[in-house]
């Protein structure tokens, strides 16, 4: 075992915030609890911004950390290794999913390859500037990468949240691509909750049942061979995951610190989200939830950290797709506690 | 009975339409289904749009009519009906909750007083243009309103409908703002799906356990009084609804008519919906539902038409809140379908 260190706590959103943003909302020109869901956001906006009302969320910014997986040679996915290089160009080129909907909201894209395995000719090379290696260890039969590759992938995940904060980032998204992900994610959110893996494995791109079976093995022979090297965070992210979830989850752990906000995605996120828990715990009260995946371990890991998410709608592209689909409704929580009229303001005649 | 004339059944979206929509979906660099329910939603708005790939949904155009309610004067709210004129000049000092959600999603609000029980005294008169009476008859005792009153809030919605379309409006919302409005919305939605008052009614703006008991009791007063009247939809809108209810019906029948989609929002708007499906039958087809209330009665109409909402986030706010909420996915959906890169571009290498 590595281990880590125990690590400091980190600190919560402003209880002042929080307190004060909840007398604002009880007293706007709406009945109470009307807002739903938007209310609670809106409290939580306020306290993570320590300001009542909230200003507004405008800089967003989204960093897809890809990276390819030993995994996805083993029958894990529906397709391909070669579609993560020719994604990440649809990315450089706004054309993939989460493109789309970032460019409709405003939302700043970056985009890093931390392990694709692939030289990625031509593309600009400030892409390539955190590459830890050329794709995972196939998790099953050894380790997806060493002690000190997980260290640097940590390393370059904050380094990365600190660049974005500094440019101004009000809330962070991280976003993935990666042939196979969902099996180290699965592998990872199970050995963090005492899981199985036959309780976790989802069919992520969309694998038949004869698939599922086989990738439901494949998780439960990388969690057998981690065994009690998953009761140490680092270690468990050095045996079950790879260069890229790493990443994610200093991160996310960084942006805690940093107390900028973090808006979640699907499994892959959120296994960064749990990494980045026990790394650093505490860490989820600056987490949202946006969107509740189709995976299993997806919800499981959403309940252990205690988020609820703002959307369901059927999403699993990945890709922060369905963080940056949810962004306008963290806007307008913030919007309404900040713009509706109160009700004293009311003329009752 | 008024005896109302067999409708012609409405024309849906084009199915050529929707057939290429969910060629165009399929053939995405995205995994099969991966969009969820947003493709699904892209779907429908190619068909509705009659444009593979859908044009932008730019053009987002709320009415909302206000009115208020007999019944508000019998215990059924937790507000004083002088609320509803104070929030008209809210709506109209663009500071009420929907307005906020409005300016953020550059959608036009016009606000219309149909049945407000003041004289907006100071207030541009074109509000009041479409007025039909001042406040409508309490329903467990007497009628909403006139046959003929009814007939002009229909026509009302119909040519407010014909004039937001001529503006350019590419999708219809109808808001709405009336204490004690949940009551009509839940006789309506009752009467025209045989259940009764105990199914259907909900807290409202939150009234407690003690009023509830008496708003149900209301409710089911006015169904019995209406008794085999129900069976047909303008004296059902006479016996148990109200002038603002009747033209949003109409608003929405005349957009469905004219090939234009409404988004629905909560109980009121999805008792509007009830009543102009069974004022032209099909206009279901032309309508997308933007989120869930907490109103049981709004669910059990929403199954009726067979719609699922978009969003599911406890909000219970009206004025067309929930369905503004809900503009950006739909409009991520058509964009989704028009800018995301095709599999066949992909470059595998």
């Amino acid at each position: 075992m590595t281990g880590t260190p125990t690590p400091e706590p980190v600190e919560g959103p402003s209880g002042a915030a929080r307190e004060q943003a909840a007398e604002r909302l009880a007293g706007l020109a709406t009945p109470a609890g009307a807002l739903g869901r938007l209310g609670d956001l809106a409290i939580w906006v306020a306290a993570t911004q320590g300001a009542v009302p909230p200003k507004a969320v405008e800089e967003i910014r989204l960093v897809v950390f890809a990276g390819d997986h030993g995994v996805a040679d083993h029958g894990v996915s529906a397709y391909p290794k070669a579609v993560t290089p020719a994604m990440v160009r649809t990315f450089l080129a706004g054309r993939a999913g989460v493109s789309v909907l970032a460019a409709q909201h405003g939302v700043t894209v970056r985009v890093l390859d931390i392990g694709v395995d692939d030289d990625l000719a031509g593309v600009d090379p400030a892409v390539q500037a955190f590459k830890i290696r050329p794709g995972s260890g196939a998790i099953h039969v050894e380790d997806a990468m060493t002690s000190a590759e997980t260290q640097a992938a940590l390393d370059a995940g904050s380094v990365v949240a600190a660049e974005e904060i500094a440019a101004g980032a009000q809330l962070l998204i991280s976003g993935d691509m990666g042939i196979g992900n969902t099996t180290p994610a699965a592998a990872l959110i199970a050995a963090s909750l005492g899981l199985p893996a036959a309780e976790v494995t989802g069919r992520g791109t969309g694998v038949d049942e004869v698939a599922l079976a086989h990738k439901i093995e494949i998780v439960q022979a990388a969690l057998d061979r981690a065994g009690d090297r998953a009761d140490d965070p680092v270690d468990t992210l050095t045996a079950l995951g790879s260069p890229d979830i790493a990443a994610a989850a200093g991160f996310m752990a960084a942006a805690a610190r940093a107390g900028v906000p973090v808006l979640l995605d699907g499994v892959i996120s959120v296994a960064s989200a749990l990494m980045a828990e026990r790394l650093a715990p505490g860490a989820h009260a600056w987490f949202v939830a946006g969107h509740r995946s189709t995976e299993p371990a997806q919800s499981l890991a959403l309940e252990k950290l205690g988020l609820d998410p703002i959307l369901d709608v059927g999403m699993r592209l990945g890709e922060g797709s369905g963080a940056v689909a949810a962004v306008p409704l963290v806007r307008s929580a913030a919007l309404l506690l900040r713009d509706v009229a109160l009700l004293a303001d009311l003329d009752l005649g």
